[in-house]
């Protein structure tokens, strides 16, 4: 059993003696794969089983009942079907909107990671101001679990949600006249919110796992004083925090050959096609799984 | 019984000898409202039951095995719950992939009429060359059932995937700088692709449910001689002509308050917000429905 960092999004613990622990990741699609990368990089030596509900995708525009039962579905798969020890909820709106319910339908001995609390606790360590801009989709900025988050640790946050950067990124216009336009106007909208609000932001939060592709497009736009913190690498930060816990020793620095499994309820050849512009690297095979829905 | 029109968009006939029939309206979201608020406008006598299966859009990005699952339900919901008589399938998409699934998931006496055929036919009233341009979703271009229609009727169709139309209008900038500059690269594209096949295209099909809200934008954009068809009209002209043909009398020509029931599977706010965009007028009550996803 852990105690270690036993926040609102941490639950249960590490049911596995094994040196060699299955992690599951979950999103709603592709983007969550960016979270993936970032654990492979710092616990290689994992077992890993990602599932994308690409049948159902997007989240970020539905709502809190509909999220929290797809969620819990493949929850569920990744646990009775994969063994998964650990649950990494790699995608924003899922973890602000459907964490409770993704920890009910699990046992309690799967520690059960989101990506906002590690997000809110990466930009208190950045910031110096104490005031933090988060941008990310409909769901997940109506739900307020950034602010709420942050709040927790001090800080002041202003949410704006940009709905057209999850479509520019997927139609692949990464580094694109339109996308530098849409981040300017969003920018600009967020930066006169926070002036009016009298806030003094020097963070910048990607609350939403499409958005590091753009990381160099924002990095033009924003200050060069402002901090970006991508909660897909603190997320992984803290999972392998746990891990090194739990397993009594660090995990090893380099790059191995990581056991990868990947799903997905829908189209696993786009999912191929597309996912290797969020992992990195080629995906490889992707099995079509039907949750029932 | 009918037979009437009876091309591969059209089956069944109508079940009813009453006065008042009931139309089944089905779209994975709110852009099929632009085909209701089409039907009202021509058959304001009719009864409407409208269904946005809005927990499970976009249909787009999705493959035709998870599109017909899903509009299955949406139809067998449509039928026997809310009494049927027509479909109409307000939804390029499912209309590209899943008519057949439609057809047989309901009663053969239920007439269903899909967005594609009809579009299809509008064009080659309206095209002097022969040659038309198509523009859609991703799935619908994909499944190139424009191209097939199309080409039943005499007509060479290029068809290009617009996938950032959809989210610039629910982002709600209708009348934008950047859904111009994305129109005027998408279109660039595909006259670049047509004059490159030799075609002389004078038609423009607004292959989706959503752009027929841009389409001051798209005037701008083409030739004056090139003419635009909205499928939406396209498709409720043609079950018009169904309905007159089985009641044995034309509807009248005046709008009525027409009795209209919707319904969506997702955040019943949100539809109500956003569908009078599409509707043109308030949607008023939205009924939430489960269908099991």
């Amino acid at each position: 059993m852990t105690s270690l960092g036993n926040g609102p999004e941490t639950s249960g613990a590490a049911s596995t003696g094994s040196a060699v622990p299955t992690i599951g990741v979950f999103d709603s699609g592709f983007g969550g794969l960016t979270v993936l990368r970032a654990l492979v990089t710092r616990a290689p030596q994992a077992h890993y089983a990602f599932i994308g509900d690409t049948a159902r995708l997007p989240y970020g525009s539905k709502s809190r009942r509909t999220i929290a039962r797809y969620a819990a579905q493949s929850a569920r798969f990744l646990v009775e079907e994969q063994r998964a020890d650990y649950l990494v909820i790699a995608c924003n709106t899922a973890s602000a909107l459907a964490l409770d319910a993704i920890k009910e339908a699990v046992p309690a001995s799967v520690s059960v990671i989101g990506v906002i609390e590690p997000g809110a606790e990466a930009a208190r360590r950045a910031s110096k101001t104490g005031d933090v801009l988060v941008i990310a989709t409909d769901a997940t900025v109506h739900s307020h679990a950034y602010a709420a988050a942050c709040r927790a640790h001090g800080l002041r946050a202003l949410e704006k949600a940009c709905p057209l950067l999850v479509p520019l990124v997927e139609e692949g216009w990464i580094d694109h006249p339109v996308t530098a336009e849409v981040i300017r106007i969003y920018l600009d909208e967020l930066l006169a919110e926070a002036a009016a609000a009298g806030l003094n932001p020097d963070v910048l939060v990607l609350g939403c796992t499409h958005y590091p592709l753009l990381k160099p497009v924002f990095r033009r736009m924003i200050p060069a004083s402002m901090r970006i913190i991508d909660s897909a690498e603190s997320a992984a930060d803290k999972l392998v925090m746990h891990l090194s816990y739990d397993l009594g020793t660090p995990p090893p620095a380099a790059l191995d050959d990581s056991v990868m499994k990947f799903f997905a309820t829908d189209s696993v050849e786009k999912f191929e096609r597309l996912g290797s512009r969020f992992l990195g690297r080629s995906v490889g095979k992707v099995e079509l799984v039907d949750l029932g829905g």
